[in-house]
Parts: structure tokens; sequence; C-alpha cells
């Protein structure tokens, strides 16, 4: 059904935007499928998806545009095969310009709030590793579908970040208190199996149509709901868990803004980015 | 040993009570075990135990009588053998007396509170569909046991309906948060085999009798418990559940109403209830 | 590899220390390992580690010394190969001179939030029953082992206690809400194998030095990560646990000495007391 329905997106249907970004490509693609009303949000950054500034505003964008268009549905995956996203685009902390600094981090709360508290059913395709905040992407999601192979989970602590709050909530509205925190304090990347050990992912798919597929019929699964009263009752649910970034988002990106530079992180992101750069050189 | 004691009540020790209704029938029933103390509370309001005003007040009189009482403990259970509770009786929402909806409201909010923070031990024999609200009823007691063949869930967003603070606390307080909140979005009605897997039942009985001897059995394992400490212990990990309950009633109430006064709601309803109509005509 | 290290421990390197009791005795002792840099920290007061005042004054004073020392991490144990700790020593809440009772809670309180908030990776070799404060011990570490044919769990409400909030945080950062309440309710104590069941414990050990082992494996899950963001991670995602005891540690003392204060809670105490005394003289 979702391959000859491809087949037609060739032919012209197919909807794409970019918006954001200023060199032409398209960072990310939102492509809604005409028989189910579901669209696929792909992010489309090379070569890892690490997010930027100009991928988050973009980002955030889409969503609102299949929150807009009445989509019934978001599936979110990457058109990389190897990695959905590998996180926040380090060099967007390191030595930061100020201003930049800014706008970098409120696009990514603003992003984060649009995903999480998204009026349609959202999914994630988890078609790669899913790093950081490549990892919050997909519990922002109300489903997750994961291809094997890859890892899972949020590492900062292994580079001497300490997530803001909202990150924190992504893990707890998903995975049991105890295994958030351990997790968290661990750095620990999850393989395929120890996801769904712990729920932090639904399913496993064997490719990334089937894993597309697979959020699919989630989606479905609210069929026979009222679209309205769904959006409304999520909302309600999580609210109190976005309290404190609806309230105060200026006093949350302070926050986080500090600690960004103190001479501590700075430090130890310097240290880790050189440990990358020379691992990437072997 | 409960055969027996049904006999003993027989000859005139069983004690029964309905309160607020007008046409001389027991929209409840309480019986008291002598020999064990324990309390067993019927709803017996043909032919589908819908929630309507009179029910709800007579249910939270029931409740408080049995605490008064000094009862050992309290079984909620159904004279009906195929349903436990079909919900809220939506009458009562569709184009309601403004007076009216107000007292039931207010009505539904105290018996929830009463159940909720009960004193003494409770636990639910449903024997039958617990739907909505009479699936609420069996999350706010301590304990269930369910037969086979019925299913138990809420199912608000199937027709429009966004569910106070209260219900997701009822959910909460016995779902991982991601089951509570999937379940609750999807409108999901659980068979007994999903109910005990995600442990919103506990248990699965064989029979009606055979519930009520479960649920006693679990009422007994605070025998060697202090009462008063009990209760209080109760109250103290409830408190943060009811808070805004207990702090500003007739602000919850207000914003209940409010959505339910909505011509979105109402039209949904009208639709809803058309439909129910349709399907029992043929 | 721990045995031979303890040979050399025997050789002088033994690090230990009593502060707060006055009878020469070590209360609690404290020993860390060269190589691994973790320090083992044993409760030491016999019979069977009941926390009275001086034990809760040592215990928090060794918890900032391995903070202060720079410790890898902690591991709790007890030197009685019995009895992890039986928790509170019910002699100082029994008519108890108020001065006393003040400096008493007051130190239960500060040092549960010393071992609950520890900087470092706090793990609990439970090497024998843990009872009632013996039990918050052992939850308010981050990873727990424990050797079989003992049992844990708090069983406040068989003699008339309430706990207060802190305590049943205790519960909730590890157990799921339903299983919690209920536990706390009934004054459960778990088997080893219900324990593991509902993840109280997060393993079993065959032995008091397997367990200290398992600790230790568990400890150098974090040898990757930052220590400091580990820190402040662990006390950010505990922020709001411990938020009421931050904010009014008198409130809370307050509160909890009324009710040990109250002649319904020293009664029931006292009847406890009896049982206890003529079941010893059995």
């Amino acid at each position: 059904m979702l391959r000859s329905q491809t087949k037609l997106m060739d032919l012209g249907r197919r909807l794409c935007r970019s918006i954001g970004n200023n060199n032409g490509s398209n960072l990310t693609m939102v492509e809604v499928d005409d028989k189910t009303g579901i669209a696929t949000l792909t992010l489309n950054k090379p070569p890892v998806n690490s997010c930027n500034l100009e991928l988050l505003l973009d980002l955030n964008e889409s969503i609102k545009q299949i929150e807009r268009n009445g989509s019934r549905g978001l599936i979110l995956t990457s058109s990389n095969d190897k990695v959905f996203s590998s996180g926040l685009d380090l060099n967007e902390l390191h030595q930061p310009n100020q201003d930049r600094l800014i706008a970098f981090w409120r696009a990514l709360q603003d992003m984060w709030l649009s995903l999480f508290l998204s009026r349609v059913p959202t999914a994630a395709a988890i078609n790669g590793h899913a790093i950081a905040v490549g990892c919050v992407l997909a519990t922002a999601c109300e489903y997750r579908v994961m291809l094997p192979g890859f890892s899972i989970g949020i590492h900062a602590t292994k580079f001497g970040y300490v997530v803001p709050p909202f990150i924190l909530i992504s893990y707890l509205s998903v995975l049991p208190r105890y295994i958030a925190e351990r997790a968290l304090l661990q750095g620990k990347l999850f393989s395929i199996d120890e996801a769904l050990h712990v729920n932090l992912i639904d399913e496993v798919a064997d490719g990334k149509s089937d894993a597309i597929i697979k959020c699919a019929k989630f989606i479905g699964s609210f069929a026979k709901t009222q679209p309205d009263a769904r959006a409304l009752t999520k909302r309600q649910t999580r609210a109190q868990d976005v309290q404190l970034l609806i309230k105060d988002p200026e006093g949350q990106l302070r926050e986080s803004l500090e600690y960004i530079n103190t001479p501590f992180f700075q430090q130890g992101l310097e240290v880790y980015l050189a440990k990358l750069k020379s691992k990437s050189k072997e």
C-alpha cells in the first residue's frame, strides 16, 4: 500500500518544504500520504542530522505546518540510513556567540514543546542511531519503532553536560523513574534489545519502510477518537511536565545558558571535541 | 465460608440501605459480613449502573456509612452480572439543566474523593464491563479482581470528551505513565488479558463469589496493621493527587462544566447518543 | 582482587573513623579501596544497627567525609551478618526527652538528605535484614544487592506509625506507585524473591564479598562520566523529591514530632515494645 503510494508521490503529489535555511538545501522534508493523511517528517541534514540552529528552526516550522495542514499524524524519521540524529551540534555550544546561543537554545525549547505537545498523534521511525537530543526527539513522540544495530540514549554526563529539566521529562514520560535516572547518570546508550526491554522503544522493525508502516498502524489506533478531544487530553496529561517551560521559558533559557557558559563546561567540551576529532582522523 | 454467611444474612442480619432515590428502589446496597467485618457495596441501578445524580449521591452516602460503621474493608461490586458500571449517565451531560448539572458534577467529585481516600481498605469485584467512570470507580479502589469476558477502560476521547484531571489521576495511580496516557488518548477498552498484563487489574476470578473471596483476602492482608496509621498513610500517599480537588473543588467544577457546555462537546455528544440509540434499535 | 586488597588493608592503609559516640566504639567504619577509590561504609552498632541519635550523626559524618575525600563511590553495608539495620531505635521515640527527640529527628533528616543526594555513586550491599529505616537507607542508594534469606521493607503501619513524606519518596524513587503504596499500607516485608521481582533490589549475591563486588561493578559503570556533571544531574533529578525537606526542614521536623508526641502513637508504641520484649524473652 505504502509502496504504491510512493509511486504516486513520484508523479507529483509529494509535498516538500524547507524553511529556515539559506543554502537552498532541505534540512527537513514533509510528505503527506494522501490515502492515510499521515505526514512523514524527514530529518535531512548531512552528515548526521546534528541539530544546529537552522535545523531546529526548520524542524519546528515543519511540525507546526503538519498541524496546520490537518494531517492525521506525524512520523519522524531520517534520510540517513545510519543516523536518526546525533543530537545537538556541539559547535553551537563551544565558545558560542551569545546572540546565536540564545537563538539556538530558544529554538531548541520551542521545537521540543511543539513536538511534545503536538495536536496530532506522533511516532518515531528510528532508522539509525538516536543520540542525546536525537533520543529526546524520539521520546517526545508518542510511539517509537527502531531498526536493529543502532543505539539510543542520552550520554550527556560523558562530556560534562547537565541536561535541562525538559530533557529529563522526555525520559520520565517513557521510562520508570529508577531506570530513567540511572540511564541519565550513566550516560547510557541502549542497544535495541535493552531499549525494548525497558520500553524506551515500543517495537523493532526490519527496515525503514516496515518502521513507517508500524508507526502508521499506531497512528491508526486513534482513528475512532475525536481529534480535538484527543489533542486536549494529551495537552492536559503533559501539562505538569511542561509547566516550567511554558510559564517561564526565558528563565529556563537563562539557566541553561549560564551552565553552558561556565569555564567548567567549556573546558570539558573542548577536551571532548578534541577526542572526537582525533578519533575521526584515525 | 461466605456462602454460609450469606445464609445467615438471609436470617436477618443483612444491612441494606438506599439513600437519595425517590422511587423506593435501592440504588446501592450495603451488606456487612459479621465474621470478617467487611462491607460489600453493590451497585444496583438497572439496567447498567449508569451514574446519574441519584446513584452518585447514594453511592457516596454508602461509602461514608461503611467508614462510620467501622467496617474492616469495602468491596465494590454490581448486582448486574454483565455490567459493573457503564459510566456516567450521558443524559446528565446532554443539554443539561444547569442547576442539576452542578449538583451532578459536585456529587461525582465528592463520591470519587470519598472512595479514593476511604479510610478502610477497598477492593473492586468487577463482575461485568467497567466503562469510563465504571473504570474510574474500580481504579479508585486499592485492588481489582475481574471476571473474564468483559472490558475495562476509559473511552472518553471516542465521544469527544476530555476527562478532568482526577480521572487521569485514577489511571496514573495504577498504570505506568506511558500506558496511562496512551490508553486514555486511544480511548482504549482493555480485555481482561490486556488489563492483567499492564496491572490495570490485579487478579482474574472465575465467578462473582470467587472475586469477592479474592477481594476479602486482599483486605485481610491489612489484618496486622493499625487501622488509623493505615488510613493516614493512605491519605498522605494520595495527598498530592487530590490537592487540586480538595483545595479548589469549585474551580475544578467550573472548568469541567465550561467544557461540558461548549457547543463543540454538545454536538459531539448528540452524534454519539444518536449512534448508540440506532445501535440499540438494530 | 578485593581479597588481596583486603590483605593490603591489613598492612595499614585501612582508614577508619568514628564520630559522635562517647563509648570509644566505632558506630560506622569507612574503608577506602586504594585501587578502585571506592569507600565502604559499614554500619557497626551492635546488636542490630538500630539507628539512635549517635549512629545517625556518625553515619551522616561518614557520608560527608566520603564525599570530601574524593572517593569514587560509596558502598553501604553492615558488620553484622544477620542484620543490615533494624531501623530506628524505637527507644528514641518512646516517651522521649523533647530536646533529644528534636536532635534525633533532625539527624535523621540530615543523614537521609546526605545519602539521597550524595555526589558520589552509592550502592547498598544488604547482608542482612533491612527493616524500616534500614530499608530507607538501602533505597536512598542508587543500587541494591542483597543476600538471600533476609527481609526488606517498611512495616511502620504495624506499630501505628505514619511515615513522613521523605520515607514515601524513598519507596517511590524505586518502586512503581501502586506497589509502593500497597507495600507501605500493608507494612510489607519483602522476601528476596519478592524484592527482586518488583525491583526493590537489583541483584542477589551469594555472600557479602560477592555483594561488595557487584556494588563496585555498578559504581564502575560511571567510570566514563564526568563526576561533577553526574552529581549535578543526580541532584536535579531528585530535586523535586526533596523540595519540602530542603525548603522547610523545621516545618517537616515539627510535623513529625507532633505525630510522635500524640498519645495515640505513644500508646501503640508501648504495646508494640511490650510485645517485642515478651517475644525476646521466649
